[in-house]
């Protein structure tokens, strides 16, 4: 089990879905950074349960409390601990014998022969909340530090099932336009059939694909050759529950193309270099290049159905299986605070990487 | 700069593209595992310059040194350190002031305000030289910890360009039908287009495809919620030079299904848990799950053409560009052994992480 | 800031002495471990203020809860997050301007620009509740891996002051009679009169030597060149507040021996290699070698004093200061359970590093 | 096996006392700062065996040769491989089978059921030249990141065996008054009676105390709670081959103080806080206030004499052995530019972790 990721900024998440609490400690953050519990909380809610119509009705209030590491609504430079209390868990929806298809009950069984089987355990997307309120201070820490770069990172769902945003949409994507829906897409006619999609597709589910954009961040971030930029940001994505594929700048477009289409030509910006075209993603070497960073996350269909299914139990024993407990249809729409908090947790941790040996 | 890669088995690489050499150090590896220059020899050659008509002529005999670590034919549990000299250096086909576009020489500049201009320095693919030397390690440790479990990696060329290997070659892809052609690509007739495509593409440049294939892995490696299997993976892939995208199992097909469809029902194959399908890619909540792991990873076209290009020089002025200095039309059928290594050095860290905590 | 130790079982502590709680994540711990809260209350109540006459009467039940990584009994092998909460704090008694002698308000005010400055903050000996949870953890993972080897730890109060145990209560010493009196010294008759000094020293403090022995660990733990076993355990020990110096075996009688003296001759004792003698320790190269792991550890005197003391506010200006607050005289007795935890940190990494290469 | 110290300047020494060569990758290191292998050279030789009558005659040149990481005479932020050949190495001074008392042998087997038995392998003092060559890397990034704060790292032999230099010539020792002797005490009368000592003790050996003083740290080093600066520096020097104890500041005469002696009052020099005693030995609450940082080390006696002793062979037969090759009488002398390079590392790494953070 390895529940810490980054290297001077160091977040470590706890907590099972069905235990008494989840929570995070992040160690490493600058000290005199702005944070309250209110900050946190603006995030949290993205992400929570029951929050629209389209998600799982399981009712979390997801309350945030930081326990230690900030002193009068600053960060001191020791470990921030933050935790939200599990209220509303329902173990006995769970069956402690049968393996559900495509989800971690197998494998934890396999790895550690003994699993919490109420709930995903640890397995559980509720994990995740953790690392959406080490994002928030990540991205706090950053414009500390960097009061004048202004960082933005947008998620959004790019598309659900055979349903794909426009694409125009996408380049300009804004914070104010993901959030104009329920489903995070920000082009509104997609996400209305996209809603609709999900409506009717009680009892089954779906997936889909979250794009990611990261602008204005300077240039010389990412340490090759091992923890280059995109390499750190794939991790971090791969993560994610639910994720079957990165993919950065032109991606699986890429090996379609010829060197003299691909190659982004240099040029300057008053005094800055740019680049004409933004294949690389933003990234050149595994290092920033002061370009757009863009990613895209391919997410499976949410394991959780309805629909009967065959599997076996612990004991080998074949049996049908349909799910209860209650799951979303779709988790691209909370799944989107998630990508923007790891995408701002690998940032701080390669921009502190960084200041330590730039002069 | 970070040039370590792994937590146990942890390997750490040196050196620039035209520097006195090129090597490894491997810190971890269990003690008593057979290792000879000769076993490492035979990968290297694989990845080496001039194998073949396709491939770039620069002529580097890539012989392997091991300075440490080994002792009478075996490993002695200290850390390994292996090189190879750099030979047929020629610094001159480069220019010191001129950014080539989509190579990294601008973001090496951004970043460490330094560069050695003679070759991409670090970020040339000499550096994994180190990487396709602890593979060997890897996978002989591997095999030597765990004789009876036959782990197989075959990495092999799925597509280059527009033309792609028939699906049902792929399935069944063994090492020897992956080194029948020296584009390895297992199917023959893709094969063969591919290489006349490569020899007809002289001055621009071609990406593509590469799959890889880990069979016979145990259930249970991998090390939730950050060191996921998967996760660790795609960092690995995504850490070799021109990657840009990553996939495990179903990976972007998988957007596009209904959870009915894409879940993995789980039957028994005598007393062993196995899935009927493998959407999954064998990895399951971050852990094995002794299906085959399957990947796909995307490689841009070779940054090195001779086609003449927009770009600037350090100094901010606008320059044509063309590409002199030797290099692959398509690094792919070099990338192959590159992609195993890496698979095997991730597979080994997890083995003995793994090993730490059962009992 | 690292709050971090370890490689495989990694510890990492949390929390302010004056915040809302302090805590531990455990993240490495095998699973299917027995553990409960109460099984750690005991070195909890050990290292308690208010436990007896001699300590601080600071009121703290320090009440260990466990938020996760434990289920009906047992570790899952997920992280395990335990904390105590903060009830009986008076902020009031400390002077946010003043920088108390010998404590760490400058050196945290030099490095982040901000403290906790009620209490001693993150430098507060409560941070050391996390690592007696801990210790706890380890010791039960250790027992529960290797049954039959019957490891045990076992610390002391060897000095106070000028008062030293005699050296034939040391040499048999068990934690039966560390526990015989307040003081935690094996020597009784040596114990009443650290006792009878600590209670005269009122207003003043007294330092003192904690030895600690580690018996029955395996030969075989321990990662040259730098994680030495001896190399952890100084920086383990070195770690905890009000430590001045570290010494494994003959340690600083060393340096006058020949050797003659001080090579300790191997011989049979059935079929183990042991040795005659034990100057090493218990440690060859960095290696246990089967013997007792011997170590002694220096404390200072308490910092807090009620004598009055010069020093400099943080706006530069000389001052006499008093210290408040309520404190130990002698910081010794309370810990010992802090000296054994560690050990069982460190020694239980090590296990699991080791178990990791060996086959 | 764990070979690799720092977490921002991290340093992997590799190489066995037999084998092809012992070595370092430096991995971190600051970029643009000037290195020639004429740097690294000035201490390796004083390092270095047959640099005087009173060291061990084995002949080598250790001569230093960079593989990577450093162009044109400076750094490139990129892994530093620098090596050194061996080239004396006469394995056959050594027996396979017996296991001679306080070295290493038994451990290593009982660790990795094999060693390199030519030499102490991989436990010989011989693995120490790659932390010399990381120590002179470290100095010099420190200089060039921090030219105004003139930091000073000297060490020198206070005793050998009974004989200690006197208290007043420490105080004020220099690296010039370090080196006017060959036996590295800066109390000309004392190193005589040293010199002498060493020279009437053939065939058995002495052990002594290394102090060591660092000048002019900046405050705010150290990462407390686990990686507080004097955890890390005990570390560094329990890991030097020989080394039984570790003191910072008042170390092992801090028990018998009372707080009020104890306590460095706190007093302003100009605009700087600075302490009027210094017990602390610059170092508080595991951070550096400024003040001079002091260190002292105990090494035991080297192990291998040629006095007949009792020991057993690896089959459990009793043996006599009596020692060959050719050894230091006492490794003080050629520990001191050991003890300064540990310091330099772990100052650097510290340097480079507080720049992360402050702002």
């Amino acid at each position: 089990m390895s529940s810490c990721l980054g290297n001077v900024f160091r977040v470590s998440t706890w907590g099972e879905s069905h235990g008494g609490a989840v929570g995070v400690v992040i160690d490493g953050c600058p000290p005199r950074v702005p944070l309250s519990e209110a900050d946190v909380q603006v995030e949290l809610d993205r992400r929570r349960p029951g929050q629209s119509d389209i998600v799982t009705p399981r009712k979390e209030p997801d309350t945030c409390k930081i326990l230690s590491g900030v002193f009068q609504g600053q960060t001191l430079g020791t470990p921030i601990c933050m935790m939200v209390a599990n209220t509303d868990t329902r173990g006995s929806d769970y069956d402690a014998e049968v393996y559900r298809p495509s989800h971690a009950d197998f494998t934890y069984d396999a790895k550690y022969g003994i699993r919490n089987h109420e709930g995903g355990g640890r397995a559980s997307a509720r994990e995740t909340i953790g690392r959406v309120m080490a994002g928030v201070v990540a991205r706090r820490a950053l414009q500390t530090l960097l009061p004048s770069c202004s960082i933005e990172v947008v998620a959004y769902v790019e598309s659900i099932h055979e349903i794909r945003a426009k694409a125009e949409t996408l380049e300009k994507v804004t914070r104010h336009s993901v959030e104009t829906t329920p489903v995070r897409c920000p082009d509104p006619e997609a996400a209305e059939r996209m809603i609709s999609l999900i409506e009717k597709t009680k009892g089954d589910s779906l997936g889909g694909i979250i794009g990611c954009v990261a602008r204005n961040v300077p240039a010389g971030w990412g340490e090759p050759v091992f923890d280059k930029l995109e390499a750190d940001l794939a991790k971090a994505m791969m993560s994610i529950p639910a994720t079957k594929g990165f993919e950065i700048g032109s991606g699986f477009l890429a090996p379609t193309m010829l060197g003299s289409q691909h190659n982004d030509a240099f040029e300057m910006e008053g005094n800055r270099v740019t680049t004409r075209t933004n294949n690389s993603g933003g990234i050149q070497g595994g290092i920033s290049n002061g370009m757009p960073i863009t990613m895209r996350i391919a997410f499976k269909p949410t394991a959780t159905i309805s629909v009967p299914q065959d599997t076996v139990t612990s004991a080998g024993e074949a049996v049908t299986y349909t799910g209860r407990g209650r799951h979303d249809v779709c988790v691209l729409p909370r799944a989107v605070p998630i990508v923007e908090a790891m995408t701002w947790i690998v940032l701080c941790d390669h921009a502190l990487r960084q200041r330590a040996i730039e002069y």
